[in-house]
């Protein structure tokens, strides 16, 4: 199988995380979005949204979308359970995986692509009100963070999951926006230096 | 168990369809969002992201989010899988039903919620100009469905999938974005036609 994806974006660095954290290894190859490589019409023909990372199974099935790449290495390497283990802790994962991507790397990501000039060819049009919209939501998510982790290791839990691996991609993407953890979220900030401390995060 | 809802909105359609398609029956109890019930205490001790639906279970734990919600349902209740059956078609499913999500169901409702003037209340502020950004993305969504309907019963393959039930939930939201299939789109009328057809598009 190849993985296509863009070493700069952030969905491309929760995969290489997931996979980190399985140390699997998958063969990568380089897709330069900045460049728009990835509306050429040969990466089209995998993924017609135009979007990576994306991966190619040997018999030319293409999986799309991070989450969906991860679950297919969950179900390759199943340990360490990176989506929870029981249904249940499967499903309480899987809320907290969805709100770090729609409550938080979402609104991150529209902060940063909706007002910054290099993001112009790839986000149009980019509509300055929609990013200044979301720079409170961002605010909130890390007060509400700072809060969930006071009596918990991690964002889903006590185990790592998925789910960090977005929140991280989101917190570490923040600097591009121009957004900080701040000091003053201290459960916050603890959570960002161990999970940031595990071998996977360099990925 | 406890489902919280408001039968006005497509995401806790998505929910009920999903029981519907598995005969499944789950205790509800209606949260007025157009009152801003979702809003007081109760409810935000429960998801503080103040949002439905979501699923108290009989131990207290809540289960927010959709498609985790549906992904407990499809553990008590395997049959008939919604979620696809081996590893790769789970994956291909999760891709399409994010599909369906990001850019199908998010862009309608990004075009209704911000542009709708009874929406004002809850969608803070209303951007006109993202509204429209959106405007052609369903289009292009309707398009890009309608060729890949050309050679497929469903959304994501030959099954019926969750992906189906949030391309319907998007599609009959549509109505009050002011989009419509057209009779143009054969393929994707076919398909609308069919899920439609199914006892728990009624749900």
């Amino acid at each position: 199988m190849i993985l296509y994806e863009d070493t700069r974006a952030p969905n491309p660095r929760r995969v290489r995380i997931f996979l980190a954290e399985k140390a699997m290894d998958v063969p990568r190859r380089a897709v330069d979005i900045m460049a728009l490589e990835h509306h050429k019409p040969e990466h089209l023909a995998h993924n017609p949204l135009g979007r990576v990372p994306y991966l190619e199974l040997d018999d030319g099935t293409i999986i799309a979308e991070t989450v969906a790449i991860c679950r297919y290495f969950e179900a390759l390497q199943p340990e360490p359970a990176l989506f929870g283990s029981s249904p249940v802790e499967q499903c309480v994962v899987e809320m907290w995986q969805r709100r770090m991507e729609f409550n938080f790397l979402g609104c991150v990501a529209a902060v940063f692509r909706h007002s910054h000039p290099k993001m112009a060819p790839l986000e149009t049009p980019q509509i300055k009100a929609w990013s200044e919209a979301n720079v409170p939501r961002v605010e909130w998510m890390l007060d509400f963070l700072d809060t969930q982790l006071a009596d918990r290791q991690f964002v889903a839990g006590d185990a790592f999951s998925i789910a960090d691996i977005t929140a991280l991609c989101a917190a570490d993407f923040m600097k591009v926006a121009r957004f900080s953890i701040g000091d003053h979220r201290t459960n916050l900030k603890r959570w960002h230096e161990d999970v940031s401390a595990r071998p996977g995060s360099v990925a």
